[in-house]
């Protein structure tokens, strides 16, 4: 899911695009461009064996065409090619996605020249799990602090950073699935409070982000999440509390959305759960045997 | 799912697995013996382009092992390979598999000079629609009647039947998940009354047989299931149905068991219904897109 800092140009971002479907076995997943962000993100798919090629072509092609000292935009960054998760799905496990993504950096600074940080589950060091670590003082800052701050230079390639394509930031984490919660209410006073309850930081469910927010157009309340590990925290779980926590106010759940994908597993566990299945296995599914 | 007339000797089993297997793209699901039916049930996946093939080459080689007038058993069978249903999986319609059925009829008569009758969604006639208004009289009894009654004869091939390898029965049918709901009661009589309240033939949900049963090595009554049409009355309307019928006799569900295999969807629109996801398609899931 590579992040690119150019979302007004479509036809570099084609260009970025073209190259990433020039790698074999590629499938276009998603593609989404920010004007304000000025920024792009691409989502695609590919084996485990050629996930990397397709990645470091991207981070080439972006290299090549965006320069950061022409670069502004109200999101964060650090490079033309500024981050790219590699995320796990059908059998693919994240250790394999961290030795792709290292495999990846080594490549990007070999044929790119673009000095490379690791995050996430790929992180060397504990100060780089978090993105927000890396990206401190943005491209402008960091060039000139890894300079002097050798606790700033790369995990890949030459401490200074790529003259006008910065560095990129790769690693490895889980499908994040977008999931909100619509309630039957136009309090959004309800929504947040209950964000507060269910998410991870204030001490509620393990990888659960939330926020209250307006639905304007429906005049309804909902609860916005993204979960961070479906795995440990499923879909069904956030869903149950929720819904006792909405009781708390006297309001019920009007409907559920799910924000771009979602795995199988994700929803088999939800069907697993609510119907009580006792013999649940992933192999009882039909289309996972003929896949198989 | 091939039904053959010989559930004793493995190796002629095994001959027509091969001969399933000597077609391209075939990928074997599951394969049942059973010795008191003499007769077997193989599951299998192709394309829609090469299933026709396989089942046609599983027709010949049954024709050329078994010998019904040496064939005896608790199971009604008028031919050694049997019935012969094309179920729609993946994309594939049930109008495809009318269409799969009607050409491999063709070709069973053309190659192995058995005469095939078309059932289910296939039939020609609506007296035909049910296999044992087809099987009736069995073997012995149909190369008799064959002879006399022209309402008796097949739809496919002579009016007389293969001497030893009887006349086949193909068709198409929708996907049955076989699916049984374990109660917390040692009374097998609410498990009957349950059954008797949701099944189709009393006047219940579409789509739907069950019987009550009891399972000993857990002391639980079971409703056990068969949805012959997920599409029309889903997994959870089931569940759902059981649930509040078992309420009414202070019983709750104990859990639930999918016996064979089933398909994606049917778990998606259980999640889909107690989610209360709005958006629900089956572009959001993540494999069904790679998979595109």
């Amino acid at each position: 899911v590579p992040n690119f800092s150019e979302g007004r140009d479509a036809a570099k971002v084609d260009a970025i695009v073209a190259a990433i479907r020039s790698a074999p076995g590629v499938t276009m997943l998603d593609r989404q461009m920010d004007a304000d962000h000025n920024r792009s993100v691409v989502t695609f798919a590919a084996s485990a064996d050629t996930v990397a090629e397709a990645a470091v072509r991207a981070v080439e092609k972006a290299a090549e065409l965006i320069d950061l000292n022409h670069h502004t935009g109200v999101h964060p960054r650090i490079g033309a090619a500024d981050v790219v998760p590699f995320v796990p799905v059908a059998g693919v496990t994240l250790a394999d996605c961290v030795r792709i993504a290292e495999c990846a950096a080594a490549e990007v600074w070999r044929r790119a020249r673009v000095p490379v940080y690791l995050y996430e589950a790929a992180a060397r060091r504990p100060d780089r799990v978090r993105l927000e670590n890396i990206r401190r003082g943005q491209f402008e800052g960091l060039r000139e602090e890894v300079r002097t701050d050798p606790g700033r230079r790369p995990d890949f390639g030459s401490p200074e950073l790529h003259p006008t394509a910065g560095a990129t930031v790769m690693g490895a984490r889980k499908f994040l699935i977008a999931y909100n919660i619509n309630l039957n209410t136009a309090d959004v006073t309800i929504a947040k409070r209950i964000a507060r309850t269910i998410r991870t930081s204030s001490g509620g469910l393990p990888c659960v982000k939330a926020m209250g927010v307006m639905l304007a157009s429906r005049n309804l309340a909902q609860v916005s999440m993204n979960l961070t590990d479906f795995e440990q925290t499923p879909m069904h779980r956030v869903f149950e509390a929720v819904r006792r926590e909405a009781e708390r106010y006297g309001v019920t759940i009007a409907g559920s959305e799910i924000i771009g994908l979602v795995p199988n597993q994700a929803i088999a566990m939800a069907a697993e759960f609510y119907l009580q299945i006792e013999n649940f296995r992933s192999g009882l599914i039909l289309e996972n045997r003929i896949a198989g």
